[in-house]
């Protein structure tokens, strides 16, 4: 039994605990920084944890593929697997930590204008203050209520918000950090109400297009958007016509339609708009990589006892 | 008895507050936005809720002045007060909300390296991820326990870091928002289980120059320093010297021993340096002004009836 760990931000200590894990049942471990390294010899692997699209394409002897992130919509497309049968886990609820700070630093520095001042004094500039806003007593509606959008609520409710609404398929409460939870079909009667709309939703179709020009109009004069869970959910050309004319008075874009954001697009140049490089998540946080790696053993402990694997993605659901 | 209010972020339903509380007490308050626009037939108010620094040095008059922020270092000079009996108070109180917002805010941006992805972005760059540190299982001491300490550490706790400890004259942990406070004189053990140094102290002569050469020195390799209190407090060659030198991983000052900061101070140059214009503590924030007025009429009513001010300025200890 061969599994590959092909990543480049797991360091030596990560590399040692898989190894002796999967020595415990005689399993081989073999660790690549990048797919591209790994010899036509290794192909053979059954377990793969890592980003492979070219193995997976071919091996059909690939029974399970362990994603080190949480989105697996780039995997959902027919020909992604030689094996159809491949089972895939992702590490969704590795990286709630991380996201939700960078969500609630991202609504900080639009309410407080932290970017203008950095970009002032930077520039040898010590401007007069100017209006700000708070978290305090503001309304906050999280569309997408797993792991991320709980990590958000739970690090928002020390600031004292007003109220923080959550947003998800089935509508359910399920972990005290909200106020109320209403399921998707009442978008549009919570959407008049936010002051402040956080969401992170994975990518799948029900999610492709739901913050609409519709559903945008309906958020009141002088909102704020973040999104850090798939750019496919938002309708980019009604946000930039909705932040140019101010009926947004900001949005913080970690992900986008189309990643990296293409030169000529007119995102770029928006000033109210915050543009990150898909980075809400990345993988050099401490906690983040242990956190990983511990679900993945997790899982290979499940694997070679024959149990269910417990970070299964829902292939029909694509989350 | 006459009430002036000097305030140039108040609206008019804030007067409309004052004026109604003053008029039970048979007082007339009238209002100004700056102290230039206060004719001379108006110096001669018993209470002043604002900053006028050219009336409280000629009237006798005068016997409280009410200032709307919390730090009130620069009126204990000789010669401030004509009448030395006036009683001063400040809104020490109203400003934790916004400060701690923007300490949160400072922490994550320097931590997740934000200020370098909105500068690339903003130049049409979409680079790479890179190293980030995150507030989770972070050890944060907190250099003044007060409203603004204490609202920092209760916002921090969501954030789940390794340990809050406090540090302040009493040593007393009066809020529970701290693992353990220790008095300044432990200030030196401290430092050196210190990744992240938040200080938010009163500007005396007992903080000045308390973040010395030597105790930057005691802070681990790697370590970062916020600074929202009084500049006085940091030796600012030695801050500039650690940072340059890679000792500190970076610091964000919102207030410096000179302001505006001088346009020769080598600071603005320091590229892990984030400098903001004294802006944590502003007075936009709606809540920051509801809490304002609401604690200068508890005290209006006090003084009315004769009892003790409860947002009293100790004289002594300069706060």
């Amino acid at each position: 039994m061969k599994i590959l760990v092909i990543n480049s931000n797991l360091e030596q200590k990560y590399f040692d605990l898989i190894k002796k894990a999967a020595e415990v049942y005689k399993a081989e471990a073999v660790f690549y920084k990048s797919e591209k390294e790994v010899p036509e010899t290794d192909y053979d692997a059954d377990i793969i944890y890592g980003f492979a699209p070219s193995i997976s394409k071919v091996s059909r002897k690939l029974k399970w593929l362990c994603v080190p992130w949480a989105g697996v919509d780039s995997l959902m497309v027919p020909g992604y697997f030689a094996n159809e049968e491949c089972l895939v886990t992702n590490s969704a609820g590795a990286y709630g930590v991380s996201i939700a700070e960078h969500m609630i630093a991202a609504a900080l520095v639009m309410f407080r204008r932290l970017d203008e001042f950095f970009e002032e004094t930077r520039n040898g500039k010590w401007l007069f203050p100017r209006e700000q806003k708070s978290l305090k007593n503001c309304r906050v509606t999280v569309l997408g209520t797993g792991d991320i959008g709980t990590s958000f609520a739970k690090r928002l409710r020390g600031f004292e918000p007003a109220s923080i609404t959550g947003v998800c398929r089935s509508g359910k409460n399920s972990s005290g950090f909200f106020d109320k939870v209403y399921p998707v079909t009442a978008l549009n009667e919570v959407l008049p109400e936010t002051e402040l709309l956080a969401m992170c939703l994975p990518g799948t179709q029900e999610t492709a297009g739901i913050l609409s020009e519709e559903r945008i109009k309906l958020l009141p004069r002088g909102a704020y958007v973040i999104n850090v869970g798939r750019g496919s959910a938002i309708d980019e050309d009604a946000l930039a016509e909705n932040l140019l004319s101010g009926h947004l008075a900001g949005a913080a874009l970690d992900v986008f339609a189309k990643e990296p954001l293409p030169k000529e697009s007119p995102l770029w140049k928006i000033k109210n708009l915050l543009i990150t490089p898909h980075v809400a998540g990345n993988m050099t946080v401490e906690y983040t990589k242990d956190r990983n790696v511990e679900m993945f053993l997790e899982d290979l402990d499940n694997y070679f006892k024959g149990k269910p694997l417990k970070y299964l993605v829902d292939k029909k659901l694509g989350y």
